[in-house]
């Protein structure tokens, strides 16, 4: 049986630019696993490691305008975006090898023998070691930031895991070409190019989830495919750490004074927010609180004047584009639910962005609208009105989890007024990142980022996006007595690497 | 139908001595996590946490004459290990104390606005909030240190989550004495007794890992029973993380030199280690490799020495009793398997210890001894003469994850001669302890520890024991441009409550 072709796509036609590979079989995805994991001691050395991580940064800041013109041709997302979505992965990949040059990511606990602790304390040294090698599904809608060299595989590679990278449908041609340079830049290390390996196919991402080499996985994508993973990795006979970002509605709740104080910028903030991108992002606000007023009023008024006067967009992929359109016919036709501007198709591989409003009174209990609290990938929201804090309290209740919660507050809120804190409570047990008075499309690079959250946002409490991201690749180990002239340079008492660490239950930096 | 009775059974004598509960039914599992979940807002008081787990340690302490004698009673352990066992609890929960006080597990990091990140970087502050209600299954062979006021439990409460207790079967007594302390300590400090319910029977065991307000899971005991848990937890339309720490063979290698060099003390204290607490460990050494040379021989014959002195002692229960004599003589029919001491049935209630040999040739590949890498519970355990140190590697690459590891090593390999090193290396991946001439039974209480290991050692690559135990029942959430009026203290740049953290990328303890 011939290989299946893999083809790359251009969504503003629909039509086959080339093919660029083919689809891994089972024996496929055994040797890249079995390669992978035969490269993972030369990952050891951290300072070959943050080189390599700099590297490959380089390589793909050198190809630039290459990987951003294929990119472009494969997804639509348009030369500006990818050129900032290309410097952030190239800035992610640095702030992962300043991480491993720092070392307090190895965690270091040193507990001298203490006759006093009961029972005894012997002599105990712990630190963490890389998990083994690491699945890193690719998402659609990033083809950099999640993607063969997103956040998933950056964050591997500083733990010390080799990467099998399934590349995601919608650009393997861009998945190629950066895997290249991936594999490139460990070369220019004296690495092996297999602690980077790529793969194509759904039967070859199912196959590697289930690899016994495969020692955790890492996942961008929807709430099905990353739930079929995650159950398959739950399943094996040694079930492997599994952490997905699945779906997120990421609620918005307007405050009354909120909406008093600046509706309209509310609105046009808003407006911008949810068709960036053309509404596909993961932390998309797809459903706004606004309060039943006058000022609400107004609010809706400001997002469907700027909402209106965005142009049609392509969508990845024209199943996705003809997802979106019958998910926002559908939600569009229950009942009391408006569309004051419509989403829907553009021309044939365009779609409309616009907006629903529904009172809240609807979401708070019955099951006919609980459509709309699933997420709809694209350029739509839900408007929810709500008559009074009740009414919104009763719709927060009824989410599932989500990546973001966002509050918009008057002036006199932030400042400590009312019911500003009482509101940051009840958004923290929705997500994993909670905003004042912004919008949540962004996700910055940053030691305090959280990019995950509650049951679908993310299946595991950790984050894809930040230095702790790093922690989900490693597990820990303690020696017990074991002697100085064995251990670790990272474990000794005279601490060589200058590591930050916790010594006889004291910190140390 | 009649609440099914929960029996204290003596297995000195296989006799119900008192029925002491009931099972609980699904709407008693229900209606504890319930109460739990409704309390959850008072453990949000660092200050008062860390009292409560001081009075529940002082409690019990009082109490120690008591619940000492319902535990031995219950599981024949005796009172000395009892008592021993006991005040480990207790230092346990005052250790969790201070790490509450230290606040270090809150994982504060800030990161002030920065423009000259790609994206820029917003005001992001983290930390961690706890999961909410952990349930907590305890384990047979500690009715103390791992089951009602175990690990579990005060590191759950210690991060600020209410449990629900499943109480073993083998002490349901004791498990109802120390749950009425931890809520009278709960009511000294003011808060609600319901941040701890115990429930009892297997049936409210599955009920409770189902329950859609349970956040997290914590497991001591089979492979059998924690793997349906842990199923069970994946498979919720919400899953869970399940922290179970399920079978260990807790490989022992003996070098040829450390042999030659001192067969006989390493013999006794291998017979210490694995007859300790009628080899009812889950770090119980079960597969020793020695050589086999005369050495080696001197080794066998000094462990036959001391564990045939060793009297006969009785399980924690019947079913369990029953169990090991099958198994050991299951195992003792194998081919090639000799036993010089035969463990085994002593009286109607009671076993002997005893151990197995057998050539490293027949587990380095063949599947009829595939037994003898599985956990067989109770006082015996298994020496693999190996030829060289081929065979001995051969060995161990089949051997699945275990909580630890050990070598015993030359006073010249322990020096850095020889294969030390790398030993320490190949013992590495297979452990989440790797010891160095000790042995693996007694497990401190410490920063440094880690009580985990790869599957089935542990369901994740968490510790059960020692100060990160804290870890698994919390989730990270990172507020973006949030007033100072409105943050959580832990999260303000004035630092108020002295908080180690990490500030624009810098630690600061």
């Amino acid at each position: 049986m011939a290989a299946a072709p893999v083809w790359s796509v251009d969504p503003r036609t629909g039509k086959q630019r080339e093919q660029v590979a083919v689809e891994a079989t089972a024996q496929d995805v055994d040797a890249a696993v079995r390669a992978a994991h035969a490269a993972r001691g030369a990952l050891a050395d951290r300072t070959v490691r943050a080189a390599f991580l700099r590297a490959a940064a380089d390589l793909l800041d050198e190809a630039k305008d290459e990987l951003v013109a294929e990119a472009d041709a494969e997804t639509a997302l348009g030369g500006g975006r990818l050129t900032g979505e290309l410097a952030r992965t190239c800035y992610q990949l640095r702030a992962f090898a300043d991480i491993v040059d720092e070392g307090a990511f190895l965690g270091v606990v040193i507990n001298h023998p203490d006759d006093t602790a009961t029972p005894p304390v012997p002599d105990l040294r712990r630190y963490k070691v890389p998990l083994g090698v690491v699945a890193v599904y690719a998402a659609s809608n990033f083809p950099f930031a999640f993607s063969v060299p997103g956040g998933d595989t950056a964050s591997a590679l500083a733990a010390g895991c080799p990467v099998v990278v399934k590349a995601h449908p919608d650009h393997p041609g861009t998945s190629e070409l950066v895997a290249a340079r991936l594999r490139a830049a460990a070369g220019r290390q004296g690495l092996p190019e297999d602690v980077v390996r790529l793969v194509h196919g759904f039967d070859a991402g199912v196959e590697l989830v289930r690899h016994p080499l495969v020692a955790g996985a890492g996942f961008t994508g929807s709430v099905r495919g990353g739930r079929a993973l995650f159950d398959a990795a739950a399943a094996r006979p040694a079930p492997i750490p599994f952490h997905g970002e699945l779906g997120s509605l990421n609620p918005v709740l307007v405050t009354g004074a909120a909406a008093d104080e600046r509706a309209e910028q509310i609105g046009a903030g808003l407006a911008g927010s949810m068709t960036l991108g053309v509404g596909q992002f993961c932390v998309k606000p797809g459903l706004v609180l606004a309060p039943a007023t006058p000022a609400g009023d107004r609010l809706v008024a400001a997002l469907a004047d700027a909402v209106a006067a965005v142009d049609a967009g392509v969508l990845l992929d024209h199943r996705m584009r003809n997802t979106f359109v019958a998910g926002v016919a559908e939600r569009a036709g229950l009942p009391e639910v408006t569309a004051p501007v419509a989403a829907g198709a553009g021309d044939e591989h365009t779609v409309r962005p616009g907006f629903l409003t529904v009172p809240a009174a609807r979401l708070a209990s019955d099951g006919v609208h609980d459509l709309l609290l699933e997420e709809c990938f694209g350029p739509v929201t839900v408007v929810v009105r709500y008559a009074d804090d009740a009414e919104a309290t009763a719709v927060l209740s009824r989410l599932p989890g989500n990546l973001t919660a966002t509050v918009h507050l008057s002036a006199a809120e932030a400042a400590g007024e009312g019911r500003g804190a009482e509101l940051l409570a009840e958004l923290t047990p929705l997500a994993g990142r909670v905003l004042v008075d912004g919008w949540p499309t962004g996700v910055a690079v940053a030691h305090a980022q959280h990019h995950g959250g509650p049951y679908p946002a993310t299946t595991s409490t950790s984050t894809s996006v930040g230095g702790t991201a790093i922690e989900r690749w490693l597990r820990p180990v303690t020696y017990q007595t074991a002697p100085e002239a064995l251990l670790p340079p990272e474990l000794r008492d005279d601490n060589p690497l200058g590591l930050p660490r916790r010594v006889d239950g004291r910190l140390e930096v």
